[in-house]
């Protein structure tokens, strides 16, 4: 049976991040995309540090964001990653983004990973040992 | 008979846009699809303050990104920037990022915007006039 | 008798901050400053949306920033803001950056904000009535 | 007889840069500097590559920024970055910014950076033997 693995981070809109529409300027829904896979990462012991430690990095090879409702200074994003499981030496999150005070649906995407050997930037394409020990230590295997 | 409407923009990478693992942060090819959609709205027309002049703002809804190799410091990259015509009230550009000094495919990508009234922010879910005649005027129609 | 106003915030390094020499690049501590600056004005009611309520914007005329040692990624930054009064129709504020684990100086600096009238973007070259009153109620006359 | 060493860059304003009061948010200004002094590295041989060959990075350890006129979106920036010479182990440079369409001064700044051994990041507190060769090479010694 598998684990539903989910991370939120809350975060208050920057000025720096509004742009002239008065609205966050929608290349910054990848950094808190990243926020959000970075929470996740604290709490699962996936986090970069973690990963680089076990030898690998993870580079993005894909990003999605659709955009529904705009975010305006003075308010805050929840943002919420989801770990989507796959056979495949790969790490997917799905993304969801609210407003905090009223919790509308903001934004959802994805992101893909793939397993570089930290050394020689080699890909790897079968799932790290260390990927499929953390597998089974949460349940999904 | 339709015509293709491209527009490029050659880019250094900057000091500011690498991560710790010497290449470019994955969030910045957001902007750089901007800065290709730019020179493209200043080749044809179509740029923010023109669309603006008109009455409209065409915010992004979706944003697609898939990573084919790194981009380093030191090297250029090549925006190009295609027009991709719909029947829809849709603005629809792909992108292509290649790396200037081989013409390695680097990136490729695609953005989705849609017509608001700038006056009220109103969702506007026919084709604008103004945009009907850009259309005829750069033999769309 | 003045008060000693001050507002801190602690915020942990993103990836997407860390440049190729793995520390947080230079650039990026003026947004440090900036978060400091907008928890500063929640605690004491001088926030952006209160300076525009009140009629006024208050752009940024001088940053300076002194780096005394780096912030690297997994690392904590506490930032910290005092307000700096002064009789003269600006509004300053000094900062430190702490690297939250140790407590070690990571940087300090200063801002100098002047008042503009909103609608018309006139340079106020006496303190606006609002401020004196913001003043007042903080016992700094 | 010494020389006045400079270059500059001219870069239009991005959508990404304009903050909610249509100006371009001044945190952005320290990209336009490093920009600038990319461009010298570029003209004179001292880029950051060419530092980093021999063996040292040249860390930022203070940075001034005075702005004297808003930039809008739609305008273009004319960075100019010039050499100040100095008998300490240190690189500083002058910093002017131009709306380049009518080449109103918009602000000026410094940097100040440190020479660090590459290897193991220790302070260089002497002239190193490569930069004091680029000195004798440009006319200042």
């Amino acid at each position: 049976m598998n684990q539903t693995l989910t991370a939120e981070v809350t975060i208050a809109v920057k000025f720096s991040e509004v742009d002239s529409l008065r609205i966050v300027w929608h290349g910054h829904y990848v950094r808190y995309f990243e926020d959000a896979r970075e929470a996740f990462g604290l709490k699962y012991g996936l986090h970069y540090l973690d990963v680089f430690g076990a030898g690998y990095v993870t580079p993005i090879v894909k990003v999605t964001c659709d955009y529904k409702k705009p975010l305006k200074y003075g308010e805050h994003a929840l943002i919420r990653a989801t770990y989507v499981d796959t056979e495949a030496a790969k790490l997917i999150f799905k993304y969801e983004i609210y407003r905090a005070e009223d919790m509308a649906l903001v934004a959802v995407g994805e992101t893909i990973q793939v397993f570089l050997e930290a050394e020689n930037q080699q890909l790897y394409i079968t799932v790290p040992d260390f990927f499929e020990q953390w597998k089974i230590k949460h349940g999904l295997k």
